[in-house]
């Protein structure tokens, strides 16, 4: 990183070479500005979720930086207007390219999964983390999974949905049935064939995913078809890339009413970014109002029909449909911004409502994304907790008898034996994780690490207060249970009687009082009693990766 | 309108000279793929709801008109490939603008609102369609309403949110509560002033409404203030066209992260239509992970800086700023793509969670606009039939002694009397509206002009099954009773008795065990006596005004 600041003349810029980690070096000239809204300080950003505390209007007018230092740890800047800033090194990593876009998808046609759909069974995809990341994932890049061995039971497909987000409702309900009716409204209804089509474009916004669960499927046809509508519009960009800038430009008006709706919405058949990329399919010729279409110029209108038969064309070929069967069980999760879904026709069966029926329902891609990235995050915590048990934890833990990692893991299985819930183990589990990095020896040279703190703040990004706070209190327990219980100071080992004086030694009536009456106070003291009798170098000892589970269960409320 | 249609030579295009009612005329050359598009008959779109029944791809290649015949009625086309279309007149009036674009709403400053907000009491939304449709398209046009007196009671907001469409849950919740927490991660959650913004713009798709209901409000300071963000982009537009249309076109990344969330979306500050009407304002400084923008060529970054801090500036003038003071039991509706919203700093209280608190959701103005054509819709429907009523229903009913207007409208009032639900009374009003429009007269000429079908199928858009099956069914109750109920028929009147015959007569025993088990067979012979009673030109007769309200309740299940 090489800093050069203009500190005299006329409103100085701030010119900062960067380069990324791993990424291409950006010959940029930093705005002062840019860095100064990006100022990483407490007072500048909530350090909790990273809200900025300030409003653009609010930086003064010709800011300039009077002051700009680089040294190993990153860059410290002091501003025209006193504030000093410290951006740590790496802090400005270029975002990847929009989630939603064409550039973060793998595009695909349906002989690419010859070798497999991408797919999970629904009990894997609940107890295992890395499973739900993988059927997530799926989704986000090829644009769907199948889940399979969802329980064949009405309403499951909103259980589906809440697994990972939320569902939409729209006026077609909660959940909507997707079987033969006697007086169908919509072709969906009916055992007709369905050309590939996206759902309820005239709503905006449109429902991003949709769910589709087989609750029966025993007819003769009745099979599923998708379509990768960004592929399709990708060979139509290649093909004729006139027709591709008339459909991303030209908003067609959708329509659907009933009895009770009378829903509208006018977007392009391909929607871009700012950029160009296709980041939205919408394709359904069932609820295209086209007459309002005359609006157009004539001249538009005549090239716009042969870009839309040309596009509806492509959206046809054979090579690019993958085509499956749902079984009862299996549940679609897919991309309705992207994919195309079809079926093909089917028997209508006995006529009490026919022998298929799936029930789906509506979730939005962002809920998604964001219990993808949480799992992801939470999988790399996880990971970093396992390395410093493997780590650090393999030193020597105060002058006791077992290691650090071993007194945890000890605690953690006593919590485990006694049957406490999840949040109990992973405190016992993580309780002195305040003394990881070297804090440990503060403490025994006679400084009080406060390492209960420090670990509750440490871990408060990623676990709930029924981990984090009997963690922040199991210092102040052990006060509490030496001025409260005869007999208890007397059974601590040499090593935490000679620390508890450091602490603050045994609690004052007054804040025991205040302790016995906090709401993870018992917690804490439980959390505690565990600790005190995990430093036994001939107990059992569980790993951490058997406990991972339920650390990773414990993450979540 | 002209039509020439070359029928010989070259793939012919017929070429329409479309006058749309009121509007400019258009020198349309109509493409044949765009009139047949739109062909309206019942095989290429279904009557109930106007879906398409045949994709855009099922149009034969190379399709002319073969023949174009204009009548009074409208246009009459032979197509290549045999088909016929009739496409009557107006057929194809062009929609309105998008009503999500600037140029559907009025673009207001503060001082607009001098004699006003846009407001209604709640109990009279709640009972009256005219209050519901200046609420909701007060929403679409200036961006926000403002119930007053919706109770007090926490998850109240909800209900309002469901008064017109459906609650979009997100991380938080269902509803979230606005007031003072203990350790806030959103600044919202403080007392601290918050500048002028839009909602949870890390979302995509952003929930386009917002709701607040205040439960509570007796603080120093905490007033509200909103500003037309469209009226600020438009501002920026006029004052400076390049700032505003780099904000148009750099997507700018927002982010949120908390223990259980990790949300981004990347969109620009001013979302524009394909034809570059303004059509989605984002802000929020809070949010913006503008690191990320580092990928942005240094010249734009500059220029986006000063382009982000003149629009943030013009948020900020005083004039634009609509200031007011939400009360408890007022809420708040509001366009979270358009409005940007706002607070003052307020005395936090006795720290028992503070003086102030409110509820919000939020909520999607798709279903909002749907719920205001409907109303509009259903509201022209009764319109209609009080002209009928007052029109063609002062004339003679089939000979008897009332007119056809006060025969119906007896019937509704004997139903009323009797304490029927909405839906009977509907029935009992509109059963012989199949009369109208002359078709009465074919009955006493000798030709059963099924009336009771004829009612039904006319009302079925608009009215549920409870009201247009017992209409359907009311002339086979005749037929029913005739059939089972000793002296029923010796007590029809001449005219009814004259129409029995021709009606098919008394039913035979088989057909009457199958009315019988009708599920609304019961109500259509309830119909059916309170037909025979309404002919008594001495009775009271209530008018249509009085039990339009019943109608209107009928129409929504």
């Amino acid at each position: 990183m090489v800093v050069r600041a203009d500190l005299a003349g006329q409103p100085a810029k701030l010119a900062v070479q960067v380069r990324p980690p791993g990424g291409r070096p950006m010959p940029a000239v930093s705005h002062p500005y840019w860095l100064r809204d990006n100022c990483p300080c407490a007072d500048c950003r909530d350090p909790r979720g990273g809200q900025k505390r300030f409003q653009i209007g609010d930086l003064p007018d010709g800011l300039t930086a009077v002051e700009a230092v680089e040294d190993a740890a990153g860059l410290a800047v002091l501003w025209s207007d006193g504030h000093r800033s410290h951006y740590p090194a790496g802090w400005d990593a270029p975002a990847g390219p929009d989630e939603r876009t064409e550039h973060a998808k793998r595009l695909w046609e349906g002989g690419d999964f010859a070798r497999g759909l991408p797919e999970a069974d629904w009990a894997a995809y609940l107890a295992d983390p890395e499973e739900r990341i993988a059927v997530l994932a799926a989704v986000r890049r090829s644009g769907f999974a199948l889940l399979r061995g969802v329980p064949v039971e009405e309403g499951r497909v909103l259980a589906v949905a809440r697994s990972f987000g939320y569902v939409r409702e729209t006026n077609y309900g909660e959940l909507f049935d997707v079987r033969v009716e006697p007086d169908p409204a919509n072709l969906a209804f009916t055992s007709a064939a369905i050309a590939p089509h996206t759902d309820n474009p005239y709503r905006d916004p449109v429902p991003t995913l949709q769910l589709l669960h087989c609750l029966r499927n025993d007819c003769a046809g009745g099979d599923s078809g998708l379509v990768d509508g960004f592929r399709a519009a990708a060979l139509l960009r290649e093909e004729d890339p006139a027709a591709f800038a008339l459909l991303a430009r030209v908003p067609v008006p959708f329509r659907y009413r009933d009895r009770g709706a009378e829903l509208s919405a006018a977007m392009p058949l391909i929607g871009l970014d700012p950029r160009g990329a296709i980041r939205e399919v919408r394709f359904n010729n069932r609820s295209t109002d086209t007459a309002a279409l005359s609006a157009l110029p004539p001249a538009e209108l005549d090239a716009f029909y042969a870009a839309y038969r040309r596009f509806a064309a492509i959206t046809l070929r054979p090579g690019l449909r993958l085509d499956f069967r749902l079984a009862p069980g299996d549940c679609l999760v897919f991309d309705n911004t992207r994919l195309l879904h079809a079926r093909t026709a089917f028997e209508p069966g006995d006529g009490t409502g026919g022998h298929r029926h799936l029930q789906g329902c509506y979730a939005d891609l962002d809920a998604l994304a964001s219990t993808l990235a949480v799992l992801r995050r939470d999988t790399a915590v996880l990971d970093e907790l396992e390395e410093l048990f493997a780590g650090e934890g393999a030193g020597e833990y105060l002058g006791e008898d077992v290691t650090l990692a071993a007194h945890m893991l000890q605690a953690a299985g006593l919590a485990r034996a006694a049957g406490a819930p999840p949040a109990l183990v992973a405190a016992a589990l993580l309780h002195d994780i305040g003394h990881f990095r070297g804090s440990g020896r503060e403490l025994m040279a006679g400084t009080d690490n406060r390492h209960g703190a420090v670990a509750a703040a440490r871990l408060a990004p990623y676990f709930p207060p029924a981990v984090t706070e009997p963690i922040r209190l199991h210092v102040d327990a052990k006060r509490y249970l030496c001025a409260t219980e005869p007999g208890y100071a007397d059974r601590l080992s040499p090593a935490s009687a000679h620390t508890l004086a450091l602490q603050g030694g045994p609690m004052p009536p007054d804040e025991a009082a205040a302790f016995a009456a906090h709401p993870f106070g018992p917690d804490a003291i439980t959390v505690r009693r565990w600790d005190e009798a995990a430093k036994d170098p001939a107990a059992p000892t569980p790993t951490f990766a058997e406990l991972r589970p339920l650390l990773m269960e414990s993450m979540r409320p």
